[in-house]
């Protein structure tokens, strides 16, 4: 049986590594004005989207993903009326949002209309319909663009953009210079949460050139992980916001979580506690860091 | 560069999943009575050590595998005089245990000669000289003979030998009645410590029937895993003992470290936090096993 | 660039070997109820159909396949005019027997029509509409099938099909009994065409096994192979006939592909002369061969 | 059993394309000065060599390429007296030339001296002891600087060395400038036989363009091929002389075969006709070529 398989994605994660997923089907596969798209079925992870050449989430597991990114910081904010998510384009970011009782308003705003599109046709088990809610409010623009030519302000805003290991569209969505556009607009309990990179050593200088550029510019930031399988790898997180606050506690997260009646697969105190409780080595590398990522002096690696 | 790289040693986790790995040089490959053997540099990880096909554990990250097997039984034994390695041939194990400075005694029982004398030669930085220290005691037998053999009881007994995922010599050791043996010779107040399998989605089913298969046996059992780069994913433990046990806090695990005055890279109370705080999903399905692995029974799976 | 390709179709021709092809989309995956079926854009080869994990042909070299398979046995009957092809979904092969300016009905059978459907679609330049040529009669049937309930006979018959290597739905059409069947429905003076799989060694012995069953039942058989780039290996033909025939010069083939007009890319005299001209390890092989292959005594490999 | 492979030697082609060969040990890998070598054991081909990642010959075929490169140009010369070979480290070459009982002299010129000295220890099947023969002379050279620096003339000379698509050790030794060293070299009834690339399209430049830059220098000049399992295509080979020549027929061959009483496995009269019998479509490009390799313009691909 094994030796039959004959379609692979081969993710490549650096010149010496790699991970190949058998794939029953490639569903889609075009190129953008920003980037290579495939979305394929796999053996065991079911359907994926890969954005020049990485995988970005799979029907499998993107639960875990998407509720590490979204509900920390929606927990974190009393009462997350107005919601910003910058990327996203599968649309689960936006469902677990929407799962929060109190949101009235939620702009996505995405540069890559054809990903979104194609999203929406075919990756109905992330999005859930999410992009039909009356709530929403789709926008296609750079983030910069879009953040520079408004004067709203956010409870809550979600980066979910690949960070910038290699030169790609969101290069600029992690700089200092970035995150004080962010900071201008987040009302007074706002906070920021991002998706940030590779948590695995050796891959995490990403992760920790990003989290210690936040620092910079916010008071409270914390840097967490989850596991995600078809990643092959933890994934890394920051939740940040302009004022100093204290993570909740386990028993905190559970009963937040119990009041606003949310029914999660992943997320909840103890899941919190293991996310934030990070391995001596790694914590060292984290506290470390000392690079700072400028518009003027972007992240760039191997 | 990246396309120069021509030697792989391709990992298979499943008919529809591989991992690559870049090599730059395979040092040794042979077949013992037991298993198919492997030595190799890799580009990222540094050397590795290959069993039947999978990696066993990597220069690069050995020392998360060994202290998260090793630390949290020894911590939780008061003074652990008296200590049983079953397999580890690495010699990495027994580096760990030798750090607890009131031990007098370990017993290492490996089945197979040749992957230790292999191990010893060209592992150095696994073992760090332990095979020459005078309180080892070296055995090459099957462990269940050995068991079946000896009066002595252990402070805590480790086993480090492959997870039964295939038909392989170590299949026998994770059963019931060979957790019924360990329980004989554990001291009164000792522990037993486990390596077992892989903890990431859906490869958890080895390691969850284990777990409930001790559980039957022991009291006291809990499961806990790390995340290992150069596995691709999280990695599962399981501690357990024939009383009723707490697991110690945070603070409880940093002042034992500190008292034992040991330098870890990897474990400590924090560390300790995230292991044993396991995420929502993977505790249901932990928490819902119900086979139990019987000598007349044993597990298989696809 | 290099590393950049993720996406790929493996093909195992042994469980030693594999060859890799980069692919810039996957048009089609189906199963029918015959085969797993794929149709690829490739980096290098351009389109390619893949049946059960094998590479059928690709649209970079399919000239070389298809005049190979058609024009020595077309060209060594005098006046083909009546022609059956079994197999052949590409439509290739109707292709180039249109050619021969005498042909006035092509009969051609193939089991499964979603195959042929999709090929008609897709493979555009293989078939160059020879599927809309009024000669043609279509028929989806089981060859064997369709041979008992016929009278015709045919000036050439030319079998298309997957030599049978794994367990497929061509087994049968290559046995001492289905080449009686075959020879029962030529006319006087008419020939046979087979592709006779893989000409590499060691992969030789189904060629071999097939040439030497031909031979039991027809006195003129000649066994023949043409290297093909996206085969990577040299592929084997059988042309034979129920008389004595000798092999065409060199330039006796010239002479007739003048007088019939025929534009080739591939097939001329000194082409002829490579393709007859066997090396004498590979001779060796064929000329010892002592397997005959028969309906209760199928060809079976590793 | 197939999905146990785990060693993979897999040769890069082109960037959409690769081969892979499943290797049961990897016996060296060392960098020399002049480029990076491996031996290894694999499944299908037995040993083989890799320089640069690109296989050189294997132990399953290896007498394919080696009589195709030596004995057309030792038998079209009367009476090889005293022979030059320039690379050709695993020693084949040198037992194919000691066949031929008149040769008084070989001289084999090769600039790498650890690749020789590992053929030597490890290539026992290729060389069968031809450096212990004591009409050898080996040189370690640049061959360049060596023609320069003698006065001896040669009967055959025959190159090995690995051709110009990548920057390499040998890129200046398929030049306009270096075939006139070697004609200089020849004597009266002196021949050249060089190893001359991928024939397979669409790697043929290569070849192509070597063969055109040699026809400007000898009046004889013929581009042959052989198809080799292990390289997974045909191999192109030139034969040339610094006057006219008439390639022998098929008869002629055989009858230099028998009156030097040599048994060979590949190379007969009908072998040759295949060899020297080139299909249509190669053929044109090969006449069409007009690219001409030049000390001031090297040869570069991809």
């Amino acid at each position: 049986m094994s030796y039959e398989e004959h379609k692979w994605f081969i993710e490549h994660t650096s010149p010496g590594t790699a991970h190949m997923f058998g794939v029953t089907s490639f569903l889609r596969s075009f190129r953008t004005d920003y980037q290579q798209v495939e979305i394929a079925d796999t053996e065991l992870y079911g359907r994926i989207l890969i954005l020049d050449g990485k995988i970005q989430s799979s029907e499998f597991d993107e639960y875990m993903y998407h509720e590490a990114l979204v509900h920390p910081a929606m927990l974190m904010c009393p009462a997350p009326r107005c919601v910003l998510v910058i990327g996203g384009g599968e649309g689960a970011t936006l469902r677990e949002v929407f799962r929060h009782p109190m949101v009235e308003k939620l702009v996505m705003v995405d540069l890559d209309q054809k990903v979104v599109e194609q999203c929406r046709e075919l990756l109905g088990s992330w999005h859930q319909g999410s992009f039909d809610d009356k709530r929403l409010e789709l926008v296609y623009a750079d983030a910069r663009d879009y953040l520079e030519n408004i004067d709203d302000r956010f409870d809550v805003i979600i980066s979910d953009v690949p960070e910038p290991v290699e030169v790609g569209p969101a290069t600029k969505l992690f700089t200092r210079q970035y995150f004080e556009m962010l900071k201008e607009r987040l009302t007074e309990t706002g906070l920021v949460a991002l998706q940030a990179g590779d948590y695995g050593k050796p891959f995490i200088e990403a992760h920790s050139a990003i989290y210690n550029t936040i620092k910079q510019v916010m008071p409270f930031a914390r840097s967490y992980r989850s596991f995600i399988p078809s990643f092959n790898t933890e994934w890394g997180f920051v939740v940040a916001a302009p004022y100093k606050l204290d993570l909740p506690t386990t028993f905190m997260f559970d009963t937040l979580i119990a009041e606003r009646n949310l029914t999660l697969n992943y997320f909840d105190g103890i899941t919190a506690k293991g996310m934030f409780s990070i391995p001596k080595d790694i914590r060292n590398i984290i506290d470390n860091e000392t690079r700072i990522i400028d518009d003027d002096n972007l992240f760039t690696t191997y």
